[in-house]
């Protein structure tokens, strides 16, 4: 029997959920900082892409790429990051970050650079409002 | 006519050429705190992954996925990291980092945090002979 899916305690902690796409769960990390959303395929024990199979692989950068249109379409940043790194949460992640050149961080790569900057309950609604109308 | 391929001048100062794969260039990063390899894609103007066609998105993680398992097979690393962050350099360029818990920069990303420690002449004629031995 396949152990099931769980989300790791530090990741659900830090961000909220979206959605659930075919591979990844879609979640927006808890920093207005900057747009910045994470896919995480539900799939248990894997930390490095190459941990899943190959057909999964394929899924899980075909949902990056729909991630990243999105993220262009709602927020027109400067430049994108990608990046899973997974040092301290050793879950599969992989961060998709909408970066400016006015942001707290640029030219800095995001990770401990800056406080994290929690959304208000009212932008949150609005953002799970956005992606409720996308599921549809 | 289209627009020929250069490659950034930081890069190919940081970095050392390795081999040309179908669509990207694989290059070493010169610092020996890690194993650390760069694909870039050989097309000029190209920022984020999704501004290739869909079908070179497809190549580039294919050739990632060849990257990582060399990258594993030779450094047998504790945990890959993968990113397109292009904040300093916008040329499209992709890290594969093999991390050791025993490293200069764990748990952090590498960006920023330890200087540069170039390899000796001997070390770099080791990995461009065991790159030279794979292309053929």
């Amino acid at each position: 029997m396949s152990v099931p899916f769980e989300l790791h305690p530090q990741l659900a902690k830090d961000s909220i959920w979206l959605a659930d796409w075919p591979l990844c769960q879609v979640r927006l990390c808890n920093d207005s900082n900057y747009p910045w959303f994470i896919l995480i395929p539900r799939r248990a024990d894997i930390r490095d892409v190459i941990d899943l199979p190959e057909h999964e692989q394929d899924l899980l950068w075909q949902e990056s790429r729909r991630l990243s249109h999105y993220l262009k379409q709602d927020y027109a940043p400067d430049k994108l990051n990608l990046a899973a790194l997974g040092n301290m949460v050793p879950q599969l992640h992989v961060h998709h970050i909408g970066r400016f050149i006015s942001d707290a961080a640029w030219p800095a790569p995001v990770w401990g650079k800056v406080t994290a900057c929690p959304y208000s309950a009212v932008q949150l609604a609005e953002i799970a409002l956005r992606w409720q109308h996308r599921q549809e």
